[in-house]
């Protein structure tokens, strides 16, 4: 770990990469574009994983397994998904190697040639929907309530640890329904229920909205998202929810019988989050000195450390902090002791706040002979002494307290950076400084088109809100249904 | 589902083929070797992922992530991998596509070639071991404990659901350690953590022992297995443990510094299973009527059918059904009330059966009136009728005593076909009615290769024993340490 770490201040990217590497959480590998995600890194996802995968069990779905193989000639049937998909992707094009003549090496050899050449999936429409035809005849085969868990390939030239990456897991929903109306409300729940995810476990708060026509997914007909704040006041979408219509049903020929016997597209949806939200989580919480993380997503929520001289004070500490682990892992709580005798307790002290460990206790042998025990929380970096008796009531209620405390900080940090603007001009002078920026627009996608073009920013949403408020477009004065919401975006 | 399913006697081959779509486990996929995972399929599966992954925790092991894709010239540097892996495997050599000329179609872009290919990973140790590299200075950063969920991909042109798929799910274990000794540990660790899986949830006996030299894993010094014999008589590898020496090591140029400062190459192992144990307990257990699973990986242990002519009658059993469900679930059991008017008591009855739940309970409106429930288990087929009182304990026990009966059941049956052959003669004429054969052989790659070639078994392992009793080749005449395992195999 490098103490000298970047602040956010300094450069906000440079921090980020720096954490990410100190933090232990993710590096890059020697293959352009494909992270290796550490274990560190790896159980925060697995606890995410974790949750959303019973937030979708609770709400019906199975998982299922698809190829990761999708004949080139897929892409091309849903004719906006092929503009959208059928460019940066891993192509495979052979099925053998040989040696090379010198015996030193492997070639390719030309004679295992692939017919049809096969992509590696970028996401699953195209080859789940060609599975879906056989699947479905009539009414009673429908809803079909999938999601998948899986790893995606992109080509990307430009990549960043988690953000944006060639190779990167996510799960991905698809769902079939009889009626245009089922869908539709599937396609609002599971927006529903990432927005429940992201602000009750990632302890980030998130605005559901619609994705404007040129943002949406490529063959959906509504994309629904929702948009978090980071603190640098970027925007990151943090999750997807598609109407797909009858789009890919009629693409991949895909019709059932109603209960009248009458032939009909089936509705579809789709839906999905990734390992981006790991950057998105380190992003919302983490500070100068490194990782924060809600305790409900930590893979340990208390760490204790002994502060010893002789073997028979680390044997007494030891004890002590045993007895109380038990208690704490009896009601749930992920509790670690580090007894490791070749690391100073200063040294731990510091990795774990690089870490993210939401509670740190330390225990020396004047606390112990006190009855006290030193209680550290990784969120506002205070400290206290507490009495040994108290800390399992005290670190499952502190738990709780980091847990809101973080998302009430992020929700504070939104609010903050948040701003109605009415003209152009001070749209354009105030975008740089970052935030979310709340603006009249025509709906025109010339006007869209050109805010990004002179300020990068782009419209991230236009928020669902049961009361619009209409209004004239900042940009051309033409009327307005209500703000979108503005911003630069990761 | 097809009533007329072939059964095992009148094609072993075709019965497994029509139970594994029947029981709606999984298909082929339009992509050539590829399958696809059917919900109910991937149940059981996460139930086996679930269970495994708790072992390898349990014993200390982290889980991470690694690339999809290897540097083509990654796999040439370790010499005997090479000659295993980098042969039918799915190679990328573009990362573009573009629209075709006419508009219609997509192409491979032939300005985006890759300078280097890569290759989609059939097995990860040379892109991890090139990360290890990095991870690796001194004795303090090892051993290194990590498990991956992945999928893989080796090329095969003749392929069968779940036993030899192109791409198939599996977890590979990649260990690092500081001497030869701890690696070995791990290798044996590993097994038998394999061993106890096999048994103790897939309620599948398996063998312990070692590979031939020729049947090693590409790149291991050792490679120890699990095998265990289908209904057949067949041999199926069930999981291999893998001692790496310091061969990856040494061609990734991994090296410690241990206490003394001294630099060696770092000791290696890697182990894995895979969803071939899918194909591995559908012929372990299942009959004529369609599946039959082990309790402990059953996504549904226990299904409740209400026998009804009124809604009236419907309601007052749901309500009983339905308080017994609450108990069940409160003990951990996985219980499901089938309230589907659409569909028949009869049809829900082969319905499970086909699935192989482990317990039917049915209720009519006498049993109702009787306080009692109809109980059906899959194994035995056995029916009895019980008192709705005990319903609750005698449902808990049976599940166990099922878990046992499958287990004692494919004991015997294994038993009853393992033979001791001491001429080869005897050996020729038996082999092809199936089973293992207890045979010795002189330990020479000439007797094994003679035997596979003219009756195409193998041998399965050399099983570990305490007490390994000498002998003649049955083969050659030679002397022999012990008996090995031939038999034809999966």
């Amino acid at each position: 770990m490098d103490k000298k770490a970047t602040t956010r201040k300094d450069d906000y990217s440079k921090w980020y990469n720096d954490l990410v590497h100190n933090a232990d959480l993710a590096e890059h590998s020697d293959v352009k574009g494909c992270m290796v995600i550490k274990p560190y890194g790896y159980a925060i996802w697995e606890n995410m994983r974790d949750v959303l995968d019973k937030m979708f069990k609770d709400t019906g779905h199975s998982n299922a397994y698809f190829p990761l193989f999708i004949p080139k000639s897929y892409l091309s049937k849903e004719a906006s998904h092929v503009e959208g998909f059928a460019k940066e992707c891993a192509v495979v094009t052979h099925y053998r190697l040989r040696a090379t003549a010198d015996g030193k090496g492997v070639e390719v050899d030309p004679d295992a040639k692939l017919q049809e050449e096969l992509i590696v999936r970028p996401t699953s429409e195209t080859i789940i929907w060609n599975s879906y035809r056989n699947w479905i005849q009539s009414y009673r085969d429908l809803p079909i309530l999938i999601n998948q868990w899986a790893n995606v390939v992109r080509w990307e030239m430009r990549t960043r640890l988690f953000l944006r990456t060639a190779e990167f897991l996510w799960q991905e929903g698809h769902t079939a329904h009889a009626t245009k109306e089922e869908a539709i409300a599937e396609t609002e729940q599971m927006l529903r229920v990432y927005a429940d995810f992201a602000e009750n476990y990632m302890a980030m708060p998130v605005i559901l909205g619609r994705k404007t026509h040129s943002e949406r997914f490529a063959g959906a007909d509504d994309t629904l998202c929702i948009e978090a704040m980071m603190q640098d006041g970027k925007a990151l979408q943090a999750g997807t929810s598609h109407f797909l219509g009858q789009n890919f049903a009629k693409a991949f020929e895909v019709k059932f019988a109603d209960k009248s016997g009458k032939l009909d597209y089936v509705w579809a949806t789709s839906w999905g989050v990734s390992t981006r939200l790991m950057g998105a989580l380190v992003m919302t919480h983490s500070d100068d000195e490194g990782l924060v993380l809600p305790p409900k997503l930590a893979p340990i929520q208390v760490v204790a450390v002994p502060i010893y001289k002789t073997e028979e004070e680390f044997h007494r500490i030891e004890e002590k902090f045993m007895a109380l682990g038990k208690e704490l892992k009896a009601k749930g709580i992920r509790f670690k002791f580090d007894g490791d005798d070749n690391k100073r307790p200063g040294w731990k002290f510091n990795e774990y706040e690089v870490k993210g460990v939401p509670i740190r206790l330390a225990m020396g042998p004047r606390d112990l002979e006190n009855g006290m025990v030193e209680l550290a929380r990784r969120d506002t970096k205070e400290k206290s002494s507490i009495s040994f008796e108290t800390a399992l009531a005290t670190v499952e209620q502190l738990l709780l307290d980091i847990q809101s405390n973080l998302l009430e900080r992020s929700k504070l940090h939104r609010a903050n950076n948040t701003f109605e603007v009415d003209t152009y001009e001070e749209f354009k002078q105030r975008i740089d400084e970052g935030g979310f920026f709340l603006a009249h627009w025509d709906g025109t996608e010339a006007t869209e088109e050109l805010v990004k073009n002179e300020t990068k920013a782009t419209i991230r949403c236009i928020p669902f809100t049961e009361h619009p408020v209409p209004g004239k477009c900042m940009v051309t004065g033409q009327p307005s249904a209500q703000r979108v919401i503005f911003a630069k975006a990761y």
